[in-house]
């Protein structure tokens, strides 16, 4: 990335709004996702940090408390008031109460709590376009439990992208100085190529280009897209799509302003050379972009929804049942997609 | 990569050889490829280094002769023979003397001369098998003016198979301390999923356990096998194949005895956790392995195809025309090349 691009996670401007903290600090809706997978444990475990935020978690209050007994935490609960100033103490939290249809164990999935889950974010999403929240970041939830229950789930993201009537949702993955989009998400490999549609793609590289002005503040993002096939398809060898979609949208928008460079070589665009000229990649599938993301900054990686009117983050792992409620699991990915949801949230407003 | 596993990069063992240098530094045989393209310049460039390798020159001497004094590098040239010692002096290379059918310019692309670099592949592969070699490198051509001079021609891999009868040559890339081996290689990506069967995954897994063991002298070596389908398939919940014709595929091999494990996800396995516990990693097609392969290790990649009965290892990188002649491309990947080759070809004697 380059030097003068904003960085990915820079310190929260605490400091120069500490005049009036209770206007200046933003309040962040944070939902724990999946009640018997970690996601309430690295909440509760943040409960002491100071993150630039006056964190409000979306949940049962009593299956808060609970948990945080088994994790052997104090921490102080408090209901949040919307019309009233928060107040953030150590070692406290804020709730915006939402009862679970039955008791969560730790490690036990039970489908009768699945629309608990889908509740809380519909209450986040709520808080975040009535301005009550500056932005909203999630803990993993579990997919199959909610396919359980039966209902239609394929993801946060287009969870969200339908709460929010957001046509062309973005997810952009943050991890040590490398911001990563993808032209395609949660697809069989074999479903990609069809994917890939000049519509669907320009609409990606525009919410991308727009967002990494309005919510990251770079003026002129740099934007690198990657070939479809091995070698960007070696001039058509090795398939066509790139010489027939990709190229074709990359210099439309390049001629409309945008600074987009492609199709490249996923295995050349991703070293240094390429990467210290640009501000973000767009990968065309997941696994073509994923890998390298985490690779390099395992454990600090961010996800982020770009294209929503409302500022969402979230941890880039999942529920991890088998560490709920050991107090092993790692808040890092949380404690970052806070800080990440504060500066975007400070853009949105600046 | 595990810590008692041998490194990919160890120093060629030189020094305890050299009461008899001419019997133990090996003879390697290296092929500068595509006459217009860089790889003259890479191996007149290493003319004055100590590879641990007799090196002999496979291509035309006047040629050479011809770019060495573009490149104002002092190179003495002498023919190779066979039966007689091979004598290492400092900035002098051992040329075996192959015609080129037209003059070849730096950049500027002949499918006249597409037959002489066939040739010199062909010689390198038989002096290979005839033992006066230990071990082959090769340079980078050019797919694209060999395809126009009429040959079928879709890869190094692919050509010193057939000419060595070989079934099921494997691709391994070698960076930083990472071992990439791909199942499939240079496919559009929509062929990917139908071209992982049952049958081509176990060879390829096969051959890749067998010749870290024969090739890098790793006992029992443990592999990681990547998912086809981004989170190896969640369950079936993103394609099948993940379900149905890998883990079976590993299954199998682990009940005889392979230490192979997966198929996990691709944005998982390529992390501190699991990497440490590995020998090489098994990616299904070129963009999933490939990118964080290069991404770690660039400029320092080397490629290595197993499974044929001779040593072969080649650049990473391609004929990069524009840089031929000039002196400015980086001999990095071809000197790495050949001490690879060399590491290879004393296990395979030892």
């Amino acid at each position: 990335m380059s030097k003068n691009a904003s960085r990915p996670f820079p310190v929260p401007r605490t400091k120069s709004r500490r005049a009036s903290p209770a206007a200046a600090v933003p309040t962040v809706f944070v939902t724990p996702g999946e009640p018997a997978g970690i996601g309430p444990d690295l909440i509760l475990a943040l409960a002491r940090r100071r993150l630039g935020a006056q964190l409000v978690v979306v949940a049962d209050p009593e299956f808060l408390r609970q948990r945080a007994r088994a994790l052997r935490l104090r921490v102080d609960f408090q209901p949040y008031q919307a019309d009233q100033p928060v107040r953030t103490l150590s070692n406290s939290l804020q709730f915006l109460a939402v009862p679970l249809a039955a008791p969560a164990r730790a490690g036990k999935l039970d489908p009768r709590n699945a629309a608990y889950v889908l509740n809380c974010l519909r209450l986040a999403v709520r808080a975040c376009q009535q301005g009550t929240a500056a932005a909203m970041v999630t803990g993993p939830v579990h997919k199959g439990v909610i396919a359980d229950a039966g209902f239609r789930f394929s993801g946060h993201t287009e969870f969200l992208a339908e709460l929010t009537g957001t046509a062309q949702p973005v997810m952009l993955l943050i991890a040590g100085g490398l911001r990563v989009a993808l032209a395609t998400t949660h697809l069989p490999l074999r479903s990609v190529a069809d994917a890939i549609t000049a519509r669907s793609l320009r609409a990606t590289l525009q919410v991308l280009a727009a967002d990494l002005q309005r919510r990251f503040g770079i003026k002129r993002p740099r934007i690198l897209v990657a070939g479809l096939n091995p070698h960007a398809g070696e001039q058509g060898h090795l398939g066509r799509e790139d010489i027939d979609i990709i190229a074709p949208v990359v210099r439309r928008l390049r001629r409309s302003g945008l600074r987009v460079e492609g199709p490249l070589p996923a295995d050349t665009l991703f070293t240094p050379p390429y990467l210290s000229r640009a501000d973000a990649v767009l990968a065309m599938y997941h696994d073509q972009g994923l890998p390298v993301l985490k690779h390099q900054g395992f454990g600090r990686a961010v996800n982020v929804t770009l294209g929503l009117p409302i500022v969402r983050t979230s941890v880039d792992h999942g529920t991890a049942l088998d560490l709920a409620g050991t107090g092993k699991a790692d808040p890092g990915s949380l404690a970052l997609a806070i800080e990440t949801a504060v500066q975007m949230a400070g853009r949105r407003r600046g």
